[in-house]
């Protein structure tokens, strides 16, 4: 009930403020008998951290994860899993003259609004320091849907301000700081980012996530939709403006014969659908998408006002990426990865373990 | 828990099939007091129902609400409130040649594969039936959020396949069948609709719902913020295909100095952010928009499977809107309404019923 | 999330108020494809029903079940059964006179300081005549469990006043109005009553409910414990004040000695646990028991006060259990199956659906 | 849904083994602006640690704790709080030698055949220890509902072994080691428990809990009753095997005229409700009372089996309370805030913060 918590059966309960303690979280709902090892959260983790390249933000985070509970001997007891992060670089101080503003395009205002008190340092817990954890829980849901199941859950940077990929090849995506899936587009990546950072201003862009291998069968009826629940938890990531499933918007000029993927036996003609059909999964691959407006923290002055209620200007003078998009591929394939654990416990609850009935629509003809 | 409910404090779980006895609702949560006589709900069910003109499906659905519990004397008890609305139009002969086959497009395969059995009456518990009692819950939620804080929730057909609105005003909207907001279009569209359902095609559309007078505060952080749960609320809906808060996927083009909506005293300067920030509510206009896809049954013959794995051709007889997202806006209006009284349950548990902190930012100049 | 839910996984929603137009549930969870028909509900109806002998209320209810949704075919398909219950017998004028009055021992208080308004006809939602949802529901999950698991749930009344059971027969329970263990005592029973009815008084009960057959691992450690679930389920029946696990209130005054269960690879030696250890089953039999109150509407005048604050005297002249305890039983079985049922789904969600780890503890000795 | 959480609006997550690296808890949904400090849990935790006196185990516990989040400048935010505790106090040796064997009246049993796994350092979750942090979270409720509403929760033990209290003196409480409302019985308890260690047995206990101040319509109806709440918050705590609320099973012997509590315009005439009337607060106090099993680690040994299923002989040498019961009253405290507190927030939500209705029934005549 929580809305610190995450997932119905596989429940992931977050805690922290970006320049307080520590950040952590609890996982609980997991399967016993999982193995899982503290360095296991590093590869996902190094994935998100700023710092990767010069186009992210220079803040180093070591992010050291320790288990506090919920492991024996190496593997999962069924227990509740506790995380745990303590924040070494928290430099108060770049924040603090903000601490009576009102930052444009921040949760500063309507924080305040809701509380009545907030933690101005780092954007307290509405920063993004918070979805850390999110990945470091979408670790454990990527290892047991793939020893499970054999899903997979993958994702790319699908468009940076104007620009969009003009190949498509998933080995490359792990080969470039932005997550893009053409390696010959990169220097021009590596251009843009560093005008935009000379102009002092930032840029949206867009994270196509997709999961292979998901069984038919997994997500619920009406509002516990496999889509709705992964809408919700994509549009739960900071900056995250837009979500999409399949064709998404480009469905509205879409005609009826266009956008139904027909059936063979031999597979689906198509996957308009991204591969739900009524928020239950086809068995084709799951594929969405998720728009992220540009950091609002600029060292351009913006117009703002202060908790005095005066008109002042802004200037945000600390570390911030440009494009907040960049990093936000694997925070998006964990949400995926613990919105299909938590659905993959769901339909065996109700409906067994049973895999799938015959006949089998094959996955579809294009992926 | 159950995935047919829906809200944490205000509770909406629905119930019923397309074509079985009734269908029906539970509300809990209601604060107690609240006037309400069954005639109230026939205004927006109305505007849901197919029938309305001839340019959605000319299924005429009588809908008559009788409220089993809940109420005394006219007045709310808070004890949970149950609707039902008897299944009057049954006709289920429209739908049993279908019964061994996957229509493409439609959740028969999905639902297959999960259960093991499936309702084919008229889709059963998939088919956008269910939605009826959506509207009819948000009757209640509308009327609770503007008689409590003044709060209303409109909406309005913003796109229908590739036509947009030229103009815009409000009071349009109610006065055609398309809740199209320029008058002036409404005989292109007609005459757009009119050569569709000849063809024997559909088309996608687009809704756009907006909340003014949304106390800023409302909503929660990380998990339970008041835009994911729009988005879960919207993509819940029968045929949604993509959400968007604020500017949505335009954000991705955008510069930082562009989309961040700068505050003066005088109040917000723009509103790309759809009125909420960090998931809590700014006090500006809330807007939202969704992607519907055009319908999957059509009299035009496409390819599927049967249930014994046989090609087989499959061909929609019955009748059906050429484009379900007309009749998709007091569906999204009601949706909305749902998760603004949560949350403003969920806010007055929290934080109390105090009202806003000063200094507050007046609503954008523009809306 | 609603107080009118119970359950995780096996989600029951009841509604209904005792002299409204109806009653009904929603059951939300129950696994597809298992049979289930109308009429199937009218045994335990039937067994919880006043008027089933002179010692029970007089009042008749005929409650015909009619299933509403989720039901294809006479068998489930995983979407939520809405059970109705017509309410047929309202005689409101019985109950009109007690409109102002708060009746001392019921809800009329307490309700009315909750909501500032209350539905005085028949107690309302306060009425035990809910419960007739929660045995409706009882009987899906008593099936469900016998079926899938062979477990099996049965109870029975224990105490009546200071009279206890002389001998113990399963076989003698159902063959008398009282649930009562030894036929022998039938006679003394009876008597007890006639003379307890014309004093116009009334008696607490005591009734115990086991399940037999439960896997060990159903359950969950820390607030999802088995038996801290079964308490509340026990407590949440009209008219209980408390509840015992295994020796219960006995183990005050046991020694350790006494009261752990000593193993052997032929089983348990004993059963003080009551068949739950760390909140998850052994495998033994599971033992609860719940005391009831005397009923509080007497026909003997008490004292209290109206809603203008006055002192008045209060009579009660409708029909009333002079022992609501006696018809406790069923509803004190559904409860526990409505439990049993929703932990099984839990387990296995979390821990899947593979039985017993070897060595097996075979069931206690003695049950 | 977490079965390691508790409450719906003031969730407690727990984590964390008796041996493993700490113990730790998240609460959310705790209203912004209470002071809170690290120090302020020491005398609950105190309270509530063996070592308090020779007459439970003499192991030593630290309890430092660690405010991780949640809070700044010395209140609370709005966010989650973290609280954390280093195991400092380990000895996992004094185990070891059980780890392949299951302890009767543990369980060790029935978390193996759960989870196929089991942690088996000092009962790793299902120790008490967990219980730790019940009390740490307890001190947060009990200092919120005594400054926002002036609600008091306190606690005592009220039999050990055959032993109740020959007088009741509050004030005695607090300053002897068994939280025994008679000092003149202080010297017989510490004779019986000096016997009892010698002889290396262990005894039960019974804990009553009350609460006063609670305003009239506080709980909800049907299954979020707030004495089923109290009853699942108490049986929960490790342990206990039985719960009353007011005169619980002594109701089962009593007459209507002797067991509903009389209404005068000068306040209640008893309490044998114990303050609740169909799940929903009266306005008198609030009483609860738990029994609890004698501990079952005992240096007299007991038959058992080991995992490979042959018959052993078991002996706990570790270092263990004769009886668990004596430091169970502040966690019993703990669970009775912590519901109240959650249903605090829940009324507030669905019925506003408006105070009670008149006419108001003061608290009854004697208590």
């Amino acid at each position: 009930m929580s809305s610190n918590s995450f997932g119905k059966l596989l429940t992931v309960t977050t805690f922290g403020e970006s320049h307080g303690p520590a950040i952590g979280c609890v996982i609980d709902g997991c399967p016993p008998g999982l193995e899982i090892a503290p360095e296991e959260f590093a590869h996902d983790l190094q994935r998100r951290a700023t710092g990767k390249s010069r186009h992210t933000s220079a803040r180093r985070e070591a992010d050291e994860v320790e288990i506090l509970s919920g492991v024996y001997e190496g593997r999962t007891t069924g227990t509740p899993l506790a995380l745990l992060i303590r924040n070494t670089d928290q430099r108060s101080k770049d924040y603090s003259n903000i601490a009576a503003q009102f930052r444009p395009g921040h949760a500063d205002y309507s924080y305040w609004q809701k509380y009545g008190i907030r933690d101005p340092r780092g954007g307290g817990r509405s920063s993004a320091r918070e979805t850390t954890m999110r990945v470091a829980a979408g670790v454990i849901a990527k290892k047991w849907l793939r020893q499970r199941y054999g899903v997979t859950v993958r994702g790319y940077l699908s468009q940076l301000g104007a620009i969009t990929p003009a190949g498509f090849d998933w080995s490359a995506v792990e080969d470039n700081p932005f997550f893009w899936p053409d390696a010959a587009q990169v220097p021009e990546l590596e251009a843009y980012m560093d005008a935009l950072r000379k102009s002092g201003d930032s840029v949206g862009a867009r994270v196509d996530v997709v999961a292979d291998g998901v069984p038919p069968g997994w997500g619920e009826p009406i509002y516990g939709k496999l889509d709705g629940e992964i809408a919700a938890a994509l549009m739960s990531i900071n900056a995250v403006k837009g979500v999409e499933i399949g064709d998404g918007f480009a469905s509205v000029v879409q005609k009826g014969t266009e956008h139904r993927d027909l059936i063979t036996p031999a597979g689906f003609q198509s996957n308009h659908a991204g591969g739900i059909l009524g928020g239950i999964a086809t068995g084709q691959q799951i594929v969405a998408s998720m728009a992220l407006k540009p950091t609002s923290s600029l060292r351009l002055p913006g117009a703002t006002m202060d908790v005095e209620g005066n008109a002042v200007e802004v200037v945000t003078t600390g570390r911030h990426d440009p494009c907040v998009g960049i990093r936000a591929t694997p925070i998006a394939e964990a949400m995926l990865a613990l919105v299909l654990m938590d659905q993959a416990l769901r339909h065996r609850a109700q409906c067994g373990d049973v895999g799938v009935v015959a006949p089998r629509i094959p996955g579809s003809l294009d992926g």
